[in-house]
């Protein structure tokens, strides 16, 4: 039996989720045994819980040496702001641990990964349920922690690979979250932003990213961009080709991630295989 | 007679605008000349014309011995996508002149800061005439350019300041265009995000203004935040304390710049009076 610890370190999620999850793994998973941490539910303005409600749940799942993974529940906007202190206090419970999840929790994969802190995996959360086909990204996410690589982004190839929503990945530049990338193939992929906005975050992550030497880019989907109130005259692939010219990182073409249903499974560091123990 | 060169490094203005503030400025400030650069009215998708275009036009400006002064007419986004290869190409004629805008164009204020070029400074552009009292906050960038004191942020103070919208700054972090801010009182306001966005771009900034030793931050206006599907819980000001303390800056409270008329004039550098020649 192996135990799956989940908390939300942003956002919570509703029952209804949980228990549409836990009925899947259940149903398709008899090896696995889901333990939504009751902090999932709290609720304090934008987030799941206070502050220092969110670090206790996630310290408490991700140091219990009886649990195999913690599974971030939902991204949303807040694991910044618990991050440094989630990871002072990670102790050796963690040290082999799967964390998995993407969008805002990327924060915390960057930091895991950064501290060389158990097996940072960039895949579906349980509010995946909510979306057209999210059975299929959660049992994805499942049969992964059930020891399939069925799931894994395809492109994942010789080089080391990280994956990070566009944004989160912008706001972790240059702070103490921010892993050593070179050498590594990044993906990212975005959501509800204009296309402005993200010329501008390709901008900035291409600038960074050259100094960093990666060994290339890879984009992931943009999905649900809001309309401007004119065109904006070009597409996300020719935003990422431009500013990965004019920044000297070799463009590496598409990759399968994103906010859907779509979403595949990128663990941070060397390829497929010899990720699993 | 002192001549103003007027061009839109991001996004264009309409005739009308212009035709505004010439009428403004003809009748109320005899001793300017106004000089609207064609490329103000071009049109690419989101741009004021393609990046060469606009290049083009605000080297002719900035390089014009003729002229004091170069006026951004509009921010939006894109000064991002010229300002290295603009500042690659100023030439001897834009040594002393005065860079005026703000919002996107803070790429540009930040850039020739860094590289010591002119006098960068925070304020009013035509496009600004659009707004109620939009008259008022012309009227202030005029006055200042003919010589009068009157429009400057009242704490300006003995520290050196500098003043940028906060996804601005936030883009520029890390990257080719940032000048050294170590000492500096750092202004910033911000339009149109969401209170989320808003709190993980002052984790982003203050992060990073902290490494960089600035002497205090103060926080503008947040106007025309967007609603979101739930409150967020604590508002601009309280984020900007936090983040602060958490990152040990000094939060000296608020600025009179924003995205609205009575947006004050912030000239980089040292405090008031010693900036004018």
């Amino acid at each position: 039996m192996t135990r799956i610890a989940i908390c939300a370190p942003a956002t919570p999620i509703s029952h209804t989720v949980a228990e549409a999850v836990t009925e899947l793994a259940s149903r398709e998973f008899p090896d696995l045994e889901l333990a939504f941490h009751e902090q999932c539910f709290a609720e304090q303005g934008h987030f799941a819980g206070p502050d220092h409600v969110r670090l206790a749940a996630l310290l408490e799942c991700a140091n219990d040496p009886g649990t195999a993974a913690v599974w971030f529940a939902k991204g949303g906007y807040g694991s910044n702001r618990i991050a440094r202190e989630a990871i002072a206090e990670l102790g050796t419970g963690a040290a082999d641990k799967t964390f998995l999840g993407y969008s805002d929790c990327g924060f915390l994969l960057a930091g895991l990964y950064r501290e060389g802190i158990g097996r940072p995996v960039h895949g579906p959360m349980p509010v995946d349920m909510r979306r057209e086909g999210g059975e299929d990204a959660v049992r994805r996410a499942l049969a992964w922690m059930s020891g399939s690589d069925d799931g894994l982004e395809p492109e994942i190839a010789s080089a080391p690979v990280a994956a990070f929503n566009l944004m989160t990945l912008s706001s972790i530049l240059g702070t103490s979250l921010m892993p050593d990338l070179g050498g590594h193939v990044v993906m990212v992929e975005e959501v509800a932003e204009h296309l402005y906005a993200i010329d501008r975050l390709l901008f900035h992550v291409t600038a960074r990213l050259a100094d960093a030497r990666i060994a290339g880019l890879r984009l992931g989907q943009v999905t649900n961009v809001p309309e401007n109130d004119r065109p904006f005259g070009s597409e996300p692939e020719e935003m990422a080709r431009f500013w990965c010219e004019r920044h000297g990182i070799p463009f590496l073409g598409r990759a399968e991630i994103g906010h859907s249903a779509a979403n595949m499974i990128v663990p941070f560091g060397v390829a497929a295989g010899s990720t699993r123990s």
